[in-house]
């Protein structure tokens, strides 16, 4: 495909904190951006050359979203189908529809790697509360139950220990369609960030170390405490499932680290078809960052270096954490402020991340 | 004075490429912008919450956009005084009148520079033809004439060598209020650019190392090559200028580099009040750039960090040399556009800062 040229529009799904930064970094690559997001005063407005405020089954709007933009991207997984399809009609979508349709489901992502040759932890398909007994024998406690959709941040998933109310989970998780997954003994969780360009091309970033609080990311240290070996793997299952879904933008692979001494140190534990959260700690510690990378891949540019020149730690800002911002904004680190008029509990308003000489 | 909250919005006089990179860094903070600019399609109205288009002399809309604004800054020095004293009428202006008035005029600005004991090279107040003539024979040839305002990427100025004739040089500058300035032998142009908090706190970057072309900033590297005692006299003389003027606000100061065995290693040559392209290189080499640094100083909140994790060299992308953007994208750099729609000639359309190890 031909590069888009400076002065073209990239459309953007979604107005909240990766859209705003995905819009900051075309900026710095001189492209325009039209933001659609259903919320009125979305964070990503205020950065962006164009804005539609109207829902995802608005064909009108999201054909005249579509119309105006050179090429589409989003910055959530769970946009209705019928909207991406749309969209594909009238300008270049990336990443395509398979990049979502086999991750927006945990069962079909699941399945996938299986068939990759990828670990994961044990798991089954739970159509209703037979499965999840059936399941639940096979499997053993603790298990996590969780919704094959729209879970995230811990949303749609319960823990199932021995002697469990099985009828009462499958009641807390809406009854909907679900997976149980064997809980594994990890160490600690790790995550890939990887972009691949329209021609391919893959760039991946230092293999990351995440730690979380109420199932909410907290923090991202880099470099993780893992062998080159384990860092290396991590990266290789990265690149086969950016090719598998032929990727095209950045995505996320999170892991189970489950310490050298394993059997199979890493576990795939989710994939996010998008710029992630855990990814936040490029914007300061790399000259191209992962919004960036995402953007020269929808734009059909050639990739920037993922070439990391400082050890980080990103720290999440979340609810009314945000609101020490003026102490924050005096240590010695980079501030990252969402622009959100609220801090709710558990939203995540903004992050802070540290850098320190590699060594 | 009280810091301003994350949801205020700055309000920035001027919309090129200065305007935008501000307004990109406000959004990292949080902050909302409104642009300021008489040109339509201004770069930095892509990027900001609210523009207005409208003339520097229009006194409603400048009302206007001081009402809308908690505070407003600008991009560039020639903004006529009455725009600047109607906007401190309303809201805070930051940097504050001062800043402009000792250094939009070059006679002034000399002045101030030997009043505080700052070596500059040999000048003098050029108002007439017989000023001029007398000037010649007290400073020598070669020498520059400059008129005293409005002079920028070496417009305004022409050079006198032995034997020239002086009424055409006058001409030649339109025979307005000039300086006559002994031209000086320096080895390189260095600058160093700091920025000064609301509470009078200031942060200088590392001293850089500039190379112009056609009179238009080409290259800056950092570190300079210097001695220490010579950067950290550079920086002496900014925090003095600085606080000389009251600034608010980021300022770079550009200094003829005399060598280390002159008896005066730097004279001052310029200030600029203002964020400046020789500090461009911070946003790549230092986790807080000039541009976060000016905001934080407009909207009152503690400066971050001035150090560098790196070396850097930043190169001006000047005219057709943006045509390139795609093979300058592959290379290992950091790009930044300015999303104007036209390369003329001489025109800044963007620049790209490659960093290194700084060891």
């Amino acid at each position: 495909m031909t590069a888009l040229p400076p002065g073209s529009t990239i459309g953007i799904l979604g107005g909240g904190q990766l859209g705003r930064m995905l819009a900051l970094s075309a900026a710095q690559l001189g492209l325009k951006c039209h933001i659609f997001c259903p919320e009125a005063n979305a964070p990503a407005f205020d950065v962006a050359a164009a804005h539609t405020c109207a829902a995802y089954d608005d064909a009108e709007a999201l054909r005249e979203f579509a119309k105006s933009s050179d090429a589409v991207t989003f910055e959530f997984e769970n946009i209705p189908a019928e909207a991406l399809s749309l969209i594909a009609e009238t300008t270049r979508l990336a990443p395509g529809a398979p990049s979502l349709q086999k991750t927006q489901d945990r069962l079909v992502e699941k399945t996938m790697l299986t068939d990759l040759g990828i670990p994961v932890a044990p798991f089954a398909a739970v159509d209703d509360l037979a499965a999840l007994k059936s399941a639940v024998e096979t499997i053993g406690c603790p298990a996590i139950l969780k919704t094959r959709r729209f879970g995230y941040d811990g949303k749609g998933q319960t823990r199932i220990d021995e002697n469990a109310d099985l009828d009462a989970a499958f009641r807390e998780i809406g009854e909907a369609p679900a997976i149980l997954e064997g809980f594994v003994p990890f160490e600690c969780e790790v995550s890939v960030v990887l972009t691949r360009g329209a021609d391919g091309k893959m760039s991946a970033y230092d293999l990351a170390e995440n730690d979380h609080q109420n199932h909410i990311l907290k923090e991202t240290r880099v470099p993780a405490r893992v062998t080159s070996q384990t860092a290396a793997a991590a990266k290789q299952f990265a690149q086969q499932i950016a090719d598998e879904l032929g990727h095209v933008g950045t995505l996320a692979v999170e892991c189970f680290y489950m310490g050298e001494a394993a059997e199979t140190p890493l576990l795939v534990n989710e994939i996010a078809p998008r710029v992630h959260n855990s990814g936040h700690w490029t914007q300061n510690a790399c000259t191209v960052c992962q919004f960036e990378n995402h953007i020269r891949a929808v734009a059909g540019w050639p990739l920037g270096t993922t070439e990391r020149h400082s050890n980080a730690v990103m720290t999440n800002l979340i609810g009314h954490e945000v609101d020490e911002w003026e102490t924050l904004a005096g240590d010695n680190c980079a501030l990252h402020l969402y622009g959100k008029a609220e801090a709710r509990p558990g939203r995540k308003m903004g992050h802070k991340t540290t850098i320190r000489p590699m060594k």
